[in-house]
């Protein structure tokens, strides 16, 4: 029995999982809502020990998922939306109610991208990439069976790769970065450019409302689709000349579009990835779309840490 | 004793290597002067023969390296530049005459990675990234202390990642590819490019000449290097969020250049990469660059592949 626990600028949510990936019991809390980090780690705390008390299992570890995770030191560093500013000591701070348990952090889609390893479809690949969208674009890359944490432990940031050079600001302080063009608030700023080119006013003011427009033929939504979906594809196909994953999975708000995005981004993949790779890597939408992926994640995380352990003491 | 083999499309060197990396006896040949890929190996593999027949040490590997090369298969793909085209085998060609030994295959940037690795400055580095930079531009990149061969064995091809949407044609059919910007080739088409907006001829035909007149100041020639680093330090900013690397080592004739390209591509690395790895991640010149690097590197890589059966088998 593993805990996971997926932080998020605006929600917190926690879950109990077996070890088969079934949630067992989990909740969600405002994170804006503390006044303090030390209070938001209690309240945590105390909803874990709480159903510990209740259940005949041991809590085996807690794995945990956030934006800007270190996975060496720990920590979240700088995390923009976060209403915890600096860098929080996120194991130390629940290392003080969970002392002698294993306690496991890293960024939001590094732990998603696990969760696709050990409960979704990426069972038994070697070398995959997870793409999450959503109000960001996040990334967790595996290679040769293991994730890239990188030297400091924050790689896989694809979102932060300048696609073009001198375009659009980004929040990190830069230009052209691929999250301001592919994620959600990125895919409502193309729409409205379409929408001054042709002279018109955007209908749409918020992403579900454009997928269903998308859906029903808009063909300026369309059009705004093909754009992120060409840039997406040209992103997909040079991460794939550096990391040689087999398969991409999408997951997040902005994958839930479906074949909206995914068909033009397989087509403009194909188009643009280097001719050894045509035909043979697949851009899928992730296995845990539906589920709480990002507890499965964190708690995949830890258990995976786990595991390891028990086999360097074999 | 270990011979390593760097096969290029002009020349191909042979060496044999001792544990240490000292280069016991090296030759080269003209790649292009054989008619057919057996003859080819036929005379690579009577010059170690012969060398073996005058040397009281047993040869325990052979390990090659070149351009497309693919570690799973063994085989060279589709090489552009070299005489053998289609699909060559040279793991099973090379068995012919080796049938006991081993004998590892890989491309030749990944090749100078592992040689760096073993031999040069990224002893004891666990994640590192290789930019082989000639006529071409390659690359290996070490995560978790692994090569990244990727789901096919082809990954680390940075030279073909598309760094300007619609940029300058490449010969592998795309546009926009940073080996058509940052290579010898790439380089001389970007002071054209210069002297024609100044409406002047070009004074410099060659990679040599063009770095001799950069030493010496001309101010066309400085721009020129100038605008190769910011493309570089952008593309090096990009891997450097996906992968993670601590250092960044440049190799080959036109990291020859030193400073005139090193300086600026160092400054614009720092503008672009994310602001987590400012001041953070170095960019060197590799420390095999007066060495033959890539006979090394193959040669490293078949003792990297020695000693992990001699780990496994314990």
């Amino acid at each position: 029995m593993i805990c996971g626990i997926d932080i998020g600028g605006t929600n917190t949510a926690i879950g109990i999982v077996n070890i088969k990936g079934n949630i067992l019991c989990e909740t969600s809390i405002k994170t804006a809502e503390y006044a303090t980090v030390n209070l938001f780690v209690e309240n945590i705390a105390l909803w874990i020990q709480n159903y510990c008390t209740t259940s005949s299992e041991p809590l085996e570890g807690i794995g945990i998922g956030c934006p800007n995770g270190n996975f060496y030191t720990g920590c979240m560093l700088n995390a923009p939306n976060m209403p915890f500013k600096g860098n929080v000591h996120f194991i130390d701070l629940f290392k003080k109610y969970f002392k002698n348990l294993p306690i496991v952090l890293t960024n939001d889609a590094n732990a998603a991208a696990v969760g696709e390893m050990i409960y979704g479809k990426a069972v038994g690949l070697h070398n995959f990439a997870m793409i999450t969208l959503g109000t960001g674009l996040g990334s967790g890359f595996v290679v040769n069976d293991e994730l890239i944490y990188g030297y400091d432990g924050l790689a896989g940031e694809l979102g932060h790769t300048i696609i073009i050079i001198n375009g659009r600001s980004c929040a990190c302080g830069r230009k052209g970065c691929l999250e301001r063009y592919v994620s959600a608030s990125g895919i409502l700023q193309t729409y409205q450019e379409i929408c001054t080119e042709e002279q018109c006013s955007p209908l749409y003011k918020g992403y579900k409302e454009l997928c269903e427009a998308g859906k029903k033929g808009d063909p300026y939504v369309l059009r705004c689709f093909d754009k992120t979906a060409e840039i997406l594809g040209i992103a997909l196909a040079n991460t794939a000349a550096i990391t040689g994953p087999s398969h991409f999975f999408l997951f997040g708000g902005v994958a839930q579009g479906g074949s909206l995005l995914l068909k033009p981004t397989r087509a403009y993949f194909e188009k643009n990835v280097l001719f050894t790779s045509v035909g043979n890597i697949k851009i899928e939408i992730s296995g845990l779309l539906n589920k709480n992926a990002a507890v499965l994640g964190a708690a995949a995380l830890v258990q995976k840490h786990i595991l390891s352990i028990l086999t360097d003491e074999q």
